[in-house]
């Protein structure tokens, strides 16, 4: 019987050895002290390996042979809210039936208490099955994850300090409803004239006189907007002037119910959706643009924090689509494995063809640097989480209490280095493997018949979707450049350091990777001497007294950044391949049949990233000088 | 009012000073001889340019606006043809009145006499508004020109000595038909067991008694198939054995016509549409599905020449689609930009972002690379063509006519060189522009609002139909190995100038470009060092008498080729890149405001080819080694 869970070998590796469950469990179960939970980490890592198979056996043989038929199915606008077809509606129910909106949902509050990671993996072999129907399940767990994390941070989330169980939970019965399958949820972010642009949104939150809150105002592009709970960024305070940060401040966060079901059985409708994108693909999931009509609204933290908020759940988000795009590519790789191993020309069949057995081969070495890239994000993010949560149960003592704070924030930090890199990468990845699928099925993949093309068509979402690419990789530069500008010693040292590596290391292994993190740095060294170079040129013509303050202050993103931002996307590639041969040569160092997937990982990141540090270092100026003409005045000036 | 010819003025460059008209015009003119001619040049090119602003306009005014809503129409099947929407039918109608089907038919069969170049450039215009739509028209006048280029091969065309017009063609009814908008044609190959690997052909046609000429079997993917004459590939010898050659040396090329109208008023059809494929796109081009059952069928040529004919019309077809991949380049650049320049986000419209700016620097420079590589291959073809069919025209005295047997052999091979490369690139680049303008518009791109995503669909058939990617890079390798092989010493000879070139030359552009072709070069000897060690190590366990033989007899392409095949496309994209180099550099010493053009280009280039020599360099024996394990032993026991 097929099994997207067993017949997957990589991600076996993980749950049997490649996760290091013992801190992670530690955490998520309290230190084993409810009687209720798990005694060791073993028995816990049993129980996610059980839900594991047994979801890889349920999206095996319920989600993927219908995925095709649900995605020619129509839904509509009923009564504000979307209706969906009879297929779609009968596996909702199914997928109801397994109990599973609530794994990673505290046990306190009807969950089944498991790692983010799980939740994480079984998006993964979801989505393999079908991306849209796993982001349209997703959003049952996830937004009821989400209100929990708002409450923890907000402090409205009661904590029994002696056992450290929940007691109360501010929007407990959102969450109870999701858990049991009965409600949807939804964040709302998008407008017809913000994306990535968040500083421009418009929705607005007002109080009345009793201090209530309330929504008005239109998002787009909603995923699962026919949800009952909205979580919304609205604007609480006005844009001042052309600040765009100012417009960042300006905004709060809501928990938005959309409906009321009241007791003479008639509904009390203040969110309404009002249209249905007409999508390339991603057809199981509503895309809604939703109306905001004087919403009742439920305000998270302080006014003035959407921002912040947003970012307490963003890495989550895109780790989140990190997976689903995993998912994409083991579907990609395996339509087209399937079709090229039956397929036969010039006497042989075409997965033995070179270039087509090359695509396979660079293909599985891709997913498997993704996913080691993806558990290791994940790992990052919930342990950070996992800290937090223990601090505010409450139980640790100062030095245990100091020690949390440090460890929550350095994984946070973590976290935030790898999640665009892979939301990056994944993304790509997903579009590119899925593209070679119907390439590789030749004419029938460009027919509806092989399910090649649907691949294509609901990846081409990943790099749009949950911030683009493009500023994935603006994120992942700034931070970048940002670490060396605030402490360009260990920079200096980091380079010495893979230097010194690159030629003395005893194990080869360690002096290859130490050669391509070389690469990484000197790409990273150039686009910082253009960046603190062209600061430069616009201080110097100023009184020597103001260089300092000159260099260390008044960045003005758009022009000193310009260059590094030019080339975001090459530093972005090769600091994902950097990070992944790093996890790929640790793991094969812990397990040594792994050492195959860092030598076909970096054999490939190798001219690959020497290439990107070419572009980088021969390409560009011409364009910035395009872009930024009144520069060079300046440049003339001084010189 | 929009026109897609006067609002390109990389394309006006082409027709107003890029082309060297006069040796083409004076063929296609046959010496400016004839009273209902051109009796210059200029004058020609002045109706050249006539019929493309009428096409440019027509297209911007009639087509563009329509495509979508044709798209969304339903083509039937109806009495084993197609019968299609009635917006689709009704902008044929409007072609139909521009009597462009004859554009480039000689005057004698009721056509225009412009060269196939004029054709070639009015595709990629139409192809920006749609290239489905462009495609379904191709195939009025792609069929007659196919049928009068067949009948010339073949000798069934009467030419009068004196004054060179055709006095009669083997076809001239089929050709009057076609021309007039009353008939349709297709070229029917593949088959659902046999695509790329044309030796796996079924389809059989079978002599009477009389001699006669019947086809039966099936085709499919069969664009416009529903067409009234059908050229068809079918065998006439069996298959001996496994060998792949005796498979394509049993083919044999027919015109088959679909049905005959009976004076009745009836219709007896021996080819039916069988079915039509659901595709990802290309929407208003009929794919079909063709049944043949026992079809009357005119032989072409002899009896297995299949292959060979098929050769005869391949690089044009190719070619073609070369231009309208160019087409779909220009809509993705001019959708993504017409976004772009209105689209704000951060203070500014998102052209203005260095990452999308540079996006557009680099498709507006590999949209000008790609049309210079593709004005250049359809200048060698026609040439070859025209200079073989003054030949044919008998007025050539001996001199004259060994001269010109060898020019249109020269310009056949300079076609063949080129064809591929064009068809491979501008294919890769229709599909990568295309995916571009769907991520230039971000979630707007997704929606099927903006026309970003049909351009996608449109765009992913372009590496799969006429030969996929794959199979252009196969060809491109073998015959640049080939080459090599054939005459060592003018390789040898070549590395020796280009590094010479580049170190000497006065032009320091001399010196960049020799600088690229040495890294062609270096790429093809490293190809090309691996190619024959692997064929040494498989000899040199042999006496050594038969050494010689062993090396240059007997290549086996499975074995000997394998590093090569695996590198074929990375090979493909440097000499891409290397031949588009070379016209732009070409181009801008003849007009120096092009040195633009080429800068742009080579700046790009020069990076990537590196990089792929890289490649080539420093991976693919780990999957040579994979793929055939069998010629490890050899290389042991000879050692």
């Amino acid at each position: 019987m097929a099994n997207f869970y067993t017949d997957n070998a990589d991600l076996q590796y993980y749950i049997d050895r490649g996760i290091e469950w013992e801190p992670l469990v530690r955490l998520v179960e309290d230190g084993f002290r409810r009687e209720d939970g798990f005694q060791t980490t073993d028995e816990a890592v049993g129980f996610y390996r059980d839900v594991l198979e047994m979801l890889g056996r349920f999206v095996a043989d319920e989600i993927a042979p219908v995925a095709a038929e649900i995605e020619r199915e129509t839904m509509t606008l009923k009564d504000g809210g979307v209706e969906f077809g009879p297929k779609l509606t009968e596996l909702f129910t199914k997928i109801k039936a397994l109990e599973m909106n609530g794994l990673s949902i505290p046990r306190e509050l009807g969950g089944m208490n498991s790692p983010v990671l799980v939740y994480m993996i079984c998006s993964e072999i979801m989505a393999r099955a079908d991306v849209s129907i796993m982001a349209h399940h997703s959003f049952h767990a996830g937004i009821a994850m989400a209100m929990l994390v708002y409450s923890m941070a907000e402090g409205t989330t009661e904590i029994d300090p002696a056992t450290g169980e929940i007691l109360s939970t501010r929007f407990q019965d959102a969450i109870a409803e999701i858990v049991a399958g009965n409600a949807w949820g939804s964040m709302d972010i998008t407008e017809p004239d913000a994306g990535s642009d968040m500083g421009a949104l418009r929705t607005k939150a007002e109080q009345d006189a009793d201090g209530n809150w309330f929504v008005t105002g239109q998002k787009i592009f909603i995923t699962s907007g026919h949800g009952k709970y909205h979580i919304v960024i609205a604007r609480t305070e006005e844009v001042k002037g052309d600040d765009a940060l100012s417009g960042l401040h300006g905004l709060s966060t809501f928990v938005v119910p959309a409906y009321e079901d009241l007791p003479d059985g008639t509904r009390n409708r203040w969110v309404t959706v009002e249209r249905l994108e007409e999508k390339l693909g991603h057809h199981a999931s509503a895309t809604c643009a939703v109306n905001f009509d004087h919403a009742p609204a439920h305000l998270i933290g302080e006014r003035g924090e959407g921002f912040k908020q947003m970012l307490l759940l963003m890495n989550n988000a895109r780790i989140g689509v990190g997976f689903e795009c995993i998912g994409i590519c083991e579907a990609a790789i395996r339509t087209a494995e399937a079709y090229a191993e039956e397929r036969r020309t010039f006497g042989k069949s075409i997965d033995q063809h070179e270039i087509i057995a090359d695509y396979f081969d660079e293909m599985r070495t891709d997913v498997q640097g993704l996913r080691a890239m993806a558990m290791r994000a994940a790992m990052f993010e919930e342990m950070s989480y996992r800290a937090q949560t223990k601090l505010r149960r409450g139980s640790a003592d100062d030095l245990e209490a100091r020690r949390l704070e440090a460890q929550s924030k350095e994984y946070k930090r973590s976290s935030r280095r790898v999640t665009p890199l892979l939301k990056y990468l994944a993304a790509e990845k997903a579009v590119e493997m899925a593209r070679r699928c119907v390439q590789i099925h030749g004419g029938s993949g460009y027919t509806t018949e092989y399910g090649a093309e649907k691949l294509l068509r609901d990846a081409m979402v990943m790099p749009i979707y949950e911030g683009t690419s493009q500023i994935q990789s603006l994120m992942a530069m700034k931070d970048t450049l940002g670490a060396i500008t605030k402490n360009p010693q260990e920079f200096v040292r980091r380079i010495a350091q893979a230097r010194w590596r690159s030629v003395s290391a005893r194990d080869p292994h360690v002096r290859r990777l130490a050669k391509l993190q070389s690469t990484s740095l000197a790409a990273q060294q150039h686009l910082i001497r253009k960046t603190v170079g062209d600061k430069f040129r616009n201080v110097r013509s100023r009184p020597l007294g103001e260089w300092i303050d000159g260099m260390s202050q008044n960045w003005d993103p758009k022009r000193d950044f310009a260059f590094a931002m030019l080339h975001a996307e090459s530093l972005t590639r090769i600091l994902a391949d950097e990070v992944i041969c790093e996890i790929l040569l640790e793991q094969a160092q812990a397990h040594p049949e792994r050492m195959d997937v860092f030598e076909r990982y970096i054999e490939r990141a190798e001219p690959r990233t020497r290439y990107l540090l070419d572009v980088i270092l021969t390409t560009g100026d011409r364009m910035i000088e395009k872009l930024h003409p009144e520069r060079h005045p300046i440049e003339v000036a001084a010189e």
